[in-house]
């Protein structure tokens, strides 16, 4: 299976989001993530980096207004 | 190994943009993407969406001004 682990990154500091994720759905305000479970995760972030072959999948929080 | 294929996605016409993409990193204009051999790619679009599963990541074009 191809799914990917999401996390937020800022500085050189990694913080683990949602594991085993299959979709991501970009929206307005932010980022909707899905597991291969189903499971469902909002967050108001934005892709940084992908890394597939690694598994990762990197954002960055965006700022509160 | 888990890269997925890119496409750009106009309707239900899918465009085969690059295969075996491992790194997507935005970019202010765009999207670089990088194949698993490491060919580069820039492309004018952003995320629609991503479904690592099924290896597919679906790029919305960003229409020139």
């Amino acid at each position: 299976m191809c799914e990917a682990n999401a996390y937020f990154i800022a500085g050189d500091k990694e913080e683990l989001i949602l594991e085993s994720v299959d979709k991501v759905l970009p929206q307005e305000d932010g980022l909707l993530l899905e597991d291969i479970f189903g499971h469902r995760k909002m967050v108001r972030a934005r892709i940084k980096e992908l890394s597939l072959v690694e598994h990762k999948i990197y954002l960055e929080k965006i700022d509160e207004r």
